[in-house]
């Protein structure tokens, strides 16, 4: 495949940010890649560990921002600090632009402001509206096409970087109102290029499907390990244990609790409301079991047993098991 | 280590039972399995797989059962199964017994019950009542000692068995009220010998432990799956996407959804009391989470911040993490 960058800039190494830039190297993309971190001493690490081909600290870039000099740029930090650096783009900048923010809203809306798409009489969409009122032959549209590969970890840091994190994994691509076409295909391939399938979903609807399948199961996860260790019993006898007293069921079920706090704080704030309706929709399924569970009720084995089959076949259609042999 | 029983019987050659039998063979303990099973089709699969030395189906065992061929019985069957075999041991039989089920009340309850504890004058308990009232010299107490082996797994029949299934997991006993001391040193044994570390944790207490650390997570996980998957723009983009649309995270924490419906349906009914009381305290968590996400209130990332903090630290405190080196 032919691969459509040359030099990218990574704005945020941790986890996601330097292993892109492992991946691009591992693939042999030929890019030249800049990462950006936020402190000296993982500018330190990120060069003993050859996380890309340059790094800079964030107080370093901003010193002489030359965003020009990047056909690609990649923001690999928090939705919120995304949202701050794309307010800071140079009108004229000619690049690519994508992040990977788990969240859409936030991201698209701060596009369609700050890349200041208006159009001119002939209804095409511009850039720059300074360019496109002197009737200038600017191109119509912008090139922010906004990413989510769904490959994270519990892990934060560039130290636990994986140049295969994003093969065969999905990646989802929302498109701003003023994207060129062009710039939604060179992302596109640019994520295939990794071993990415790619599908698009519209900010709206990905911010709800997300709140279902990943940011209110990470509140959850998180609950789970306090609500287990607040119970004095538990408590006392895993203290007097040589080993601790869950099976695999809840280490798996609370190996997400408490990742990367910076991040997550900034995904619940800025995907909120719709949390806040998914875990009211949980707690309704949640209230159904608890009132089944109801000592004063008649006991139903029957009702367990469907129960149980019937998540199993949910759980299939969500992981896309219907077609081919069953992968449990 | 010498290996204390030559016999054995395991009753219920499901994913547990059969992995006990092979990791006995694997570990060369040199006692004769005979395994029973529910059907004349598991059966053929278990002779096939050469799940144990013998096998017979429940029909056949039951319609002349020699007990005391054996001088070890384990009980792999549902918990409530394992209640109805316990009242059908015949009061003279002198092996040693225990079962692998993951509630305790009912099953140690039977056995206060079945095993006929009663004291003769000296204060000594015996197993038989009318040994003990004639005064022959029948030994005090009883053979049965409760087992969980704390390594489970959604997958069920002994077609997944797996003879390394309990090395370096954890067995938990418990000790019903006459169970002779030497019963609980043998059964010790038993399950150290197979790879295991052992801890003792009576009835009540286990029951406790165990809805919060498993059984009330197992029907979190499995709501988990009707809540997500019944939302509408969830299945629609699942369904026009080339990959599932989760991360690892939801993956993970759904894996036990709809595990072993027979099995699973026995133990929310015999410890429903527990799940019930677990469910409602992980509610109150649940709704403290809902309440600071109201759109309504003023938005405080720090408290997100130091809601992940927290949730990491009671996981490693869960997990026993607090030692040596941090495996998350």
């Amino acid at each position: 495949m032919n691969f459509p960058f040359r030099k990218i800039l990574i704005y945020g190494l941790g986890l996601m940010g330097a292993s892109l830039s492992l991946a691009l190297k591992k693939k042999r993309s030929g890019a030249e890649v800049t990462g950006i971190v936020s402190s000296e001493e993982s500018k330190k690490k990120g060069i003993a560990l050859g996380s890309a081909d340059h790094l800079l600290t964030s107080a370093e870039f901003q010193n002489s921002p030359n965003w020009n000099s990047y056909d690609l740029i990649v923001f690999g930090v928090p939705v919120d600090t995304t949202v701050e650096l794309i307010r800071t783009l140079p009108k004229n900048f000619s690049g690519y632009m994508t992040d990977m923010g788990s969240t859409k809203r936030d991201i698209i809306s701060a596009v369609d402001t700050e890349l200041t798409v208006t159009s001119n009489k002939e209804g095409k969409l511009y850039v720059d509206d300074t360019l496109a009122g002197r009737g200038e032959a600017s191109l119509p549209g912008h090139r922010y096409v906004s990413s989510h590969p769904m490959c994270g970890s519990e892990e934060s840091g560039l130290e636990f970087a994986n140049a295969d994190l994003y093969e065969n994994r999905l990646c989802i691509l929302t498109r701003p109102k003023g994207a060129l076409p062009e710039a939604y295909s060179k992302l596109e391939s640019f994520w295939k290029f990794l071993g990415m399938e790619t599908v698009e979903i519209p900010a709206l609807e990905h911010d709800r499907i997300l709140s279902y399948v990943s940011h209110a199961p990470h509140l959850i996860s998180s609950i789970m390990t306090n609500w287990v260790w607040e119970n004095e019993c538990v408590q006392k006898f895993t203290e007097g244990s040589p080993l601790p007293l869950t099976g695999g069921g809840f280490r798996d079920m609370t190996r997400i609790a408490g990742s990367n706090p910076k991040m997550w704080a900034a995904i619940f704030s800025s995907n909120r409301d719709e949390i806040y309706q998914s875990l009211q929709e949980f707690r309704k399924h949640l209230d159904g079991i608890i009132s089944d569970l109801n000592p004063e009720k008649p006991l139903d084995p029957d009702r367990w047993k469907s129960f149980m089959e019937k998540s199993r076949i949910n759980r299939d259609g969500i992981l896309k098991h219907n077609n081919g042999p069953k992968k449990r």
